[in-house]
């Protein structure tokens, strides 16, 4: 019934697409997770080309099994930071003759390899889509990670029913490294759409994008949810509802990962533990995107515990995607 | 009906296949590409090894997806040059394994991986076609690249019909490195056999393999077509119907890059722009194989003009290979 | 009739199968053999994810072929050292994700990737076993490779037809490198699993592992063969039906490759050769799991030689593969 749905179109942020539209992929997520076998010949004879500038697990099983699962195939195109800029061959051409050939094409891009430039992976992403006579998803960009908000919403409606008047904590947890802010910046966009009370959480000095902001600002105006920012762990945990924990890199010090190091390392102890979700509801749920640094993002006994939807939520990365592939993909 | 018509046969350059089963193999490229809904089962459950001893993008999708639209598989196989000589396993028994489990292999293999030595790449996809059981496929040695030319003279069928009296131009271009002649071979001996009015332009030094030469002649004398070579470019242009360019490196500097070079960028000023494009008739059609150096091989104005149907001819490389692949794969 | 038999059982090793279930996959791999067409549509939709923490030709191919003739897809997905340890994905992670995206996964660990501790690659296999909630299938880690026992029992069965009263000899042969240990392991594992008069024949030095040793003289109590080791070659070659070389290193010096070389060099005249064979019974078989090097473990006249196998071995890993797959994969 939804199968073609919104043919053509590009997923590049949730943030493009209207809610209705975003609500009825995620009602064919719903439905293909329960009746997979119905859906087992939408795509017959159709191929994914899947650009990874960065390589990936979970993405590309999840999009690869999703193709299988439908009928199709996906590719595993692992591309290099030399298919960008002087010396190589223009998007333009590229992008042009993958279509030809392709009936979608799906791209992850991280910061690095377009020189740690806030949004310029993003413009790649958009230039491919540019040429491109066929859907383009962004896979992760260094803004956006649209299949993962769309999975991390279909988990939150699944175990919580009614999003209105539940309390979204967005936490970010300390990480060795200076993560891309793509999946903050997604999961703040979602939970400020679907009308969810949120609290982004951080220490000073890791604001996201005013961008961002702004339009987090604009998504709760129409949803009628809340969003609040504060660096206090005690009051974001109580009474959470859903508790979503992230590692990402100060924007400040973007591309200079030395002196974001000093500022980061002072906050080495944010990390979701028991105690913390003592704070949260007896039913909050505790999610992550994967892959998660064990005790140091959070506990064995909070990854593990009772509270965790992990796994669930990465499952629903597969049921997502395959409704957005049905969906944008011509049949 | 043409499927399976050339059964167990290889595919190492177009000039050991008769002319009337290339016409048969364009004659089911272009049904394939009109009604391909009624391939789609022909492959069911048939596997391509595609071996790739160089990296590739519009070679490997064009396969892998082909395959996909027939029903069956492509397996991108990356090989290196380890695979080949001293102790590493022989061809016979790598070529004999892959037959008992794959339905046809394909192979690129670059002179670099051959040490640069005019023949050896070419000589290795023989041995494997030697005691591989299953059809053995050139997707691109250092002597051919047979399924490029199959492409291009569908491409010039379409556009032009007849071919006869048509003024087919291949015209060496500037590059900043020395390319295989792979690609410049296949298309003389492609459009010479088909009876095209071909003019070989280029600066002196840049001679094809005579082997090449001797065949293309003979090919003439048998298609009706003729063959002219030159290194003025007024000349060459005038009149042209089709005008074909590619960059390749001198043989007389072969393995050699640093005197290659110094005779080479004498002519950097080889670029195809629009006031030659002035020069050929009114219709000709501008072909390249990709990837194309924009605004060195040829200019942005040629490249995205009227002229151009390098998108066309990237295209019908699927439809040319699944030809191939249904004639030549038991079913 | 036998699909699905063994539906979410894991293989590791031969050794933890009854015999009676390793019967039913070698005759569901008979059947699979003479009516592949019969089998084309059994795992249709469903997903192999294949990790290879070491590149292979032989063992990616038969399985990924294998998949897409049952109607499945198996996924390619090179892994690397980073994925064990400290600052990774836990494996618990990794494994229960994967779980929930694919139908069975498939793991190839050589001794290099946990540091020449030997049994250390064998317990990331059941570590991913423990935490997948699909079949785990081994590969190869450092101790075991069983889907190369299962073709070697159906080579020896297809060649030899009675099993009993035969004389399999498992020669060690030289090699440059210090190989793993898990081909001798297994085939002297199923061997003497099946009743087989088994001949061990390496230099000292080169003993096996004592637990595979107390295995295989506790399965010839059960299976009523014999089980011999020497270091004669005339004595293990005369009356040989079976002769089965490989090369492997000296677990007195596992992981010190200076050491082990210098006891293993005093061996390089240990090469199958025309000679050895003319010890053999006139109709003996010769079996090599393959790559083989040629002139170096065996001679050219051997391997291509009348009593040689070694194809029809490489080709059976294609059948038993099918035929695990269909046993231990929910459908």
């Amino acid at each position: 019934m939804l199968i073609g749905c919104l043919e053509g179109k590009d997923l590049i942020t949730t943030q493009e697409w209207r809610v209705e539209e975003i609500e009825e992929v995620l009602k064919l997520a719903a439905d293909v997770k329960k009746h997979p076998e119905e859906y087992s010949d939408v795509l017959s004879g159709r191929s994914l080309i899947m650009l990874f500038f960065n390589p990936s697990t979970r993405t590309r099983l999840s999009f690869e099994i999703g193709m299988t699962q439908l009928g199709g195939h996906a590719i595993y195109m692992p591309a290099d930071s030399g298919w960008i800029g002087k010396g190589s061959e223009s998007i333009k051409d590229t992008a042009s003759v993958m279509a030809r050939y392709g009936d979608a094409i799906s791209i992850r891009i991280f910061p690095n390899v377009t020189g740690w430039n806030y949004g310029e992976s993003n413009r790649v992403v958009r230039e491919f889509a540019r040429w491109a006579d066929v859907p383009v998803i962004n896979m992760e960009c260094d803004m956006f990670h649209p299949c993962q908000a769309l999975a991390d919403i279909m988990t939150v409606k699944e175990k919580k029913g009614r999003l209105n008047g539940r309390k979204f904590l967005l936490s970010w947890v300390y990480h060795p490294k200076p993560l891309p802010c793509s999946v903050p910046n997604s999961a703040l966009l979602i939970a400020t759409r679907f009308g969810l009370d949120v609290t982004l959480l951080h220490p000073k000095g890791f604001e996201l994008d005013e961008q961002i902001m702004e339009w987090a600002r604009r998504n709760i105006e129409e949803s009628g949810g809340s969003l609040e920012v504060t660096d206090s762990l005690e009051e974001a945990y109580d009474g959470a509802d859903i508790v979503y924990v992230k590692a990402w890199g100060s924007l400040k010090y973007y591309g200079n990962p030395q002196e974001e190091k000093r500022l980061r390392v002072k906050f080495r102890d944010w990390t979701c533990n028991e105690e913390l979700m003592e704070l949260a509801r007896k039913d909050a749920i505790f999610m992550h995107c994967l892959p998660i640094r064990r005790n140091v993002e959070a506990t064995d006994g909070v990854i593990d515990g009772a509270h965790s939807v992990i796994y669930d939520e990465a499952e629903n990365r597969l049921h997502v995607q395959k409704a957005v592939l049905m969906s944008v993909i011509s049949t």
